[in-house]
């Protein structure tokens, strides 16, 4: 309403970014190798990711919580027990465990983070994984100076999308969780933050539609680059 | 210690058996076959439900909840956009979870009923489904009589494993939480149930190993049949 409609529509910025780490910045398609170099289908990676999360999320819905790659490791354990493997099970889950922290990001990660911050935004992560996990990934794309902090759900209690979860990140930060706006690909995430009185954005690289069960986005978006753009390009008279 | 040790160990009768619907009553191998059938490969289908009960989980983390039909269509959709399907992709969600609701129950669950009900317990279901649902398994396998109701967490406004839904049980059922025994299939049911104060019963068909980072149950079996065994064998001096 504060002038004539552009496309992409302006938004203006939030005080922090908050950036979910799993999947929406590392590329997790190499996961899927890993499964097919056990001899098991690459279709597992997938059920994996989201039995791990579940159980992750059976958690928070119960009022407690367990580490990230604890979750991980014995999620693999009970899928892989019984398939037709080249190798022990133990063997088998450090090999995709340990393709899990190798992970690199997406190829719109390293210029969108640049934009994000060059844009003068704070920029943090919070990830239900660890905190070091998120350093390695992005200390390896070599953009880990564009981030102000890299939070981690294990010093909240709790995990996304629980709302304590985003107040730690708040807090942290020293802003108000309307402050925040968390950027995520997966729309759990979205949901939870929104649900909690953030912000969002969802990054839709793949173009998916946006499930019926979940709060929509208040910005969708292609690429952290598109991102950048969005938060750059404030309306007019508020700049 | 109130008797000579016996295998299996004899576990004094709950006042209410509260079984869990969904792949602990019934069989879901059949929905392998119907993805299969679509030209997707069979092992969508444990993708599919764990993301489905990621996203119900998610939702109840966030202290919110969708009808479990809902999201399971939902995720569907997004799971099968993109495969080269035989048929639409209306279609093609509605060929799922219309075997959905015409899976029949595991082959222990008729005379197991029979014989928890024969020991004169009270038995109950609780689903993250709809009640409906359940009422159709159980009318179709013949033994729905056994059952005093049929609960749906819909009426609980949370879904299992938040503490809510198995309060609500207790209170339809007018005993205290723990005066239940929840019997499942899934950890993630046995958690949620033993933090919410109810006792505790995994139904392990498959010999799979218990994940760590959930507490363990009360009593673990093979089948419905083993857990009323172990129910009507009561402790010597307490009968």
């Amino acid at each position: 309403m504060t002038g004539p409609h552009t496309a992409p529509a302006a938004t203006s910025p939030p005080a922090v970014v908050v950036l979910d780490v799993n999947e929406t910045l590392s590329d997790m398609a190499p996961l899927a190798v890993r499964f097919a170099e056990l001899g098991a289908s690459p279709l597992l990676a997938a059920t994996w990711f989201a039995a791990l999360l579940r159980d992750g999320f059976a958690l928070a819905a119960a009022g407690a919580s367990a580490p990230f790659a604890q979750i991980g490791a014995e999620v693999l354990r009970t899928l892989l027990d019984g398939e037709d493997l080249d190798r022990g099970l133990d063997d088998a889950v450090d090999h995709v465990m340990s393709g899990f922290v190798e992970l690199d990001v997406h190829p719109d990660v390293p210029d969108g983070l640049r934009a994000l911050s060059a844009a003068g935004l704070r920029v943090v992560t919070l990830s239900n994984g660890s905190a070091s996990v998120a350093r390695r990934l992005l200390t390896r794309a070599g953009v880990a100076q564009h981030l102000e902090m890299m939070l981690s759900v294990e010093d909240a209690g709790v995990w996304k999308p629980a709302p304590g979860a985003y107040a730690h990140a708040a807090g942290r930060c020293g802003v108000d969780v309307a402050d925040l706006m968390l950027v995520a690909v997966h729309p759990w995430d979205v949901d939870g933050a929104a649900r909690a009185g953030l912000r969002t954005a969802w990054v839709n690289r793949t173009g998916s539609a946006y499930p019926a069960h979940f709060r929509r986005p208040d910005v969708e978006v292609a690429s952290l680059g598109q991102l950048a753009e969005r938060l750059r390009s404030r309306p007019p008279g508020r700049g």
